[in-house]
């Protein structure tokens, strides 16, 4: 296990990478804590949950709503957490989403930590503090930014993955990929989904990279005023058609970049959006969809990234290389 | 009108004194702006509104929670509320904890100002940053710690202020004497309820002097490691009866204080308890009241400054003095 210390804005992350969740009891209080994680890892895990006060939640993005959070801080009140108490997460994106806007409200805000079991939740969701909830079918429409304490990469949860949740996150890898890193790009475009779920030691590089990638950005950047909206990369169509399709996150982000590399041929001066196309194919993801154009363009224009009759789009330079362009909602309409 | 500037930990925010609604469109773009306001001072000031995007919120305590933020949340949806939008407060305490709250969660936080309306929130409510609502008979159970941009004072809305919202405001106005100003709690032993009522120029210092004790408080102090913890000076006891007996928050405080006071000659050196509730008294405020012990003392234990078995009490040493003290809560069992 490697521990190292990111300092952000107002706190600092404590990050153990090749981890163990039996670490656990070292990072945390057990008598103070309350884990929270959803009925496929408890299932899947149950031994590893032994000891530790335990809200296990209906699992999938229908229950990041707010009558889970609800739900969840009555039981905090009941069974008496405090300011002292710790929350920690144990998931996919979904409950470290959850597990981040509840500590961050419950009190005014109690300790957080993350051990995310999901390739997407290691290399992406769970890094960077923002957190949240959906609203009907607005995706993070309500939510805040604020880091965990720690994160505890434990890769074994990976065993038990099954291959759509690989695919997805191999969506945000290839997100991070085209957007900052042209060498990953090529590494990508060299191995496949089966190389890395075979080969334990290139998938634990994988992810400590991708983690690290985001981090940095997100350091540079905590509140989103300039490079950390290149990672919303594939993510403007991609959460118009999320929930709306009941698409699997990495699938809607595949579409949404296919999309954002033919609008940056459009818009910007990239030349490769069948090279972006054909990774995302390769790692078994879609990249078209049929959708109801006007149903998507509506809840497009409520995305948080839209001011008055612009949107902030994230295109492609180059392989490895992006930048935010306004785009006039009308150009999107024209093009989706 | 009289602009000052004071920095907190993450953010500034322009105090306007001795202002006047009509000044906010020069604070705030109206076409990008949304009102968040009560029937009560929507109809008692409607001019004051016109040619504002207004959202009237039903009026009163019970109305602090999370169904309210809810359907506020749609409506902002509706309304096309984008990163660039701000929410203003226009209303006491209930109305400026909901929209700190609101735009502290909606995309994960956008820019928010008050003008505040009552004395309390003239005086302690719209200063801070602390939001939030209630869940259940729990005060302010979930909520954050947000600055914002500015605090609007129109004294003009005094005039329609009913007198128990008076009272209401020199509970806390009391409390800031007791604990930090021994020079303001003699002041407010010389002068009346009625002579501050008279006497706008008065009343206007007192707005301002207390306005600014709270805010030096919280600027040493903001996320109440410290200091700031005083000024839950009665607000034990007082947020345990709140809800539950349908208490305005300064008759609740009152009576918190009278405890506390008490409590201070058990726990600390001090002599002086009669001088407190008499000054309570004094502007027509309640220092007892009869409750169900086991029922309030259900709801003590879950107050947000408990800590497992002991309870940080904020306890007066002499007038104008005030130390946190961790008491057992069997003994302030013993003593309610």
């Amino acid at each position: 296990m490697l521990k190292k210390t990111y300092r952000f804005t107002n706190a600092s992350t404590d990050y153990y990478f090749a981890g163990s969740i039996s670490n656990l009891k070292n990072i945390a209080d057990q008598k103070n804590t309350v884990i929270i994680t959803d009925e496929h890892v408890f299932t899947a895990h149950q031994k590893k949950f032994k000891n530790w006060n335990t809200i296990v939640l209906k699992p999938g993005e229908e229950f990041k709503v707010q009558a889970t959070v609800d739900s969840v801080i009555v039981q905090l009140i009941e069974m008496g957490a405090d300011r002292t108490t710790m929350l920690v997460g144990v998931g996919g994106g979904v409950i470290t989403d959850l597990t981040g806007y509840i500590a961050s409200i419950y009190l005014r805000g109690i300790h957080f930590g993350f051990v995310p079991t999901t390739l997407l939740a290691l290399v992406d969701a769970s890094i960077g503090g923002k957190n949240g909830i959906d609203v009907g079918v607005y995706k993070n429409m309500v939510g805040c930014i604020r880091q965990p304490k720690f994160i505890l990469q434990d890769a074994s949860f990976l065993v038990t993955l099954p291959d759509p949740e690989w695919k997805n996150g191999f969506a945000e890898i290839i997100k991070h990929a085209a957007i900052k890193d042209a060498a990953l790009f090529r590494q990508l475009e060299e191995n496949s989904l089966n190389v890395y779920q075979k080969r334990k030691q290139l998938v634990g590089q994988l992810i400590q990279r991708n983690a690290i990638l985001k981090t940095k950005v997100v350091q540079a950047d905590e509140f989103e005023q300039g490079d950390r909206k290149l990672l919303n990369f594939g993510h403007t169509l991609g959460h118009a058609l999320e929930n709306q399709y009941s698409l699997l996150h990495g699938e809607a982000v595949a579409i949404g970049m296919a999309f954002a590399a033919k609008l940056s041929e459009q818009f910007s001066s990239f030349k490769q959006a069948d090279r972006v196309i054909n990774l995302v194919e390769k790692y078994g993801l879609p990249v078209s969809a049929s959708y109801d154009k006007d149903k998507v363009f509506t809840v497009l224009q409520s995305d948080k990234k839209r001011e008055a009759n612009v949107m902030n789009f994230v295109l492609l330079k180059s392989v490895g290389k992006a930048s935010v362009q306004k785009i006039p909602l009308e150009q999107i309409y024209n093009y989706i």
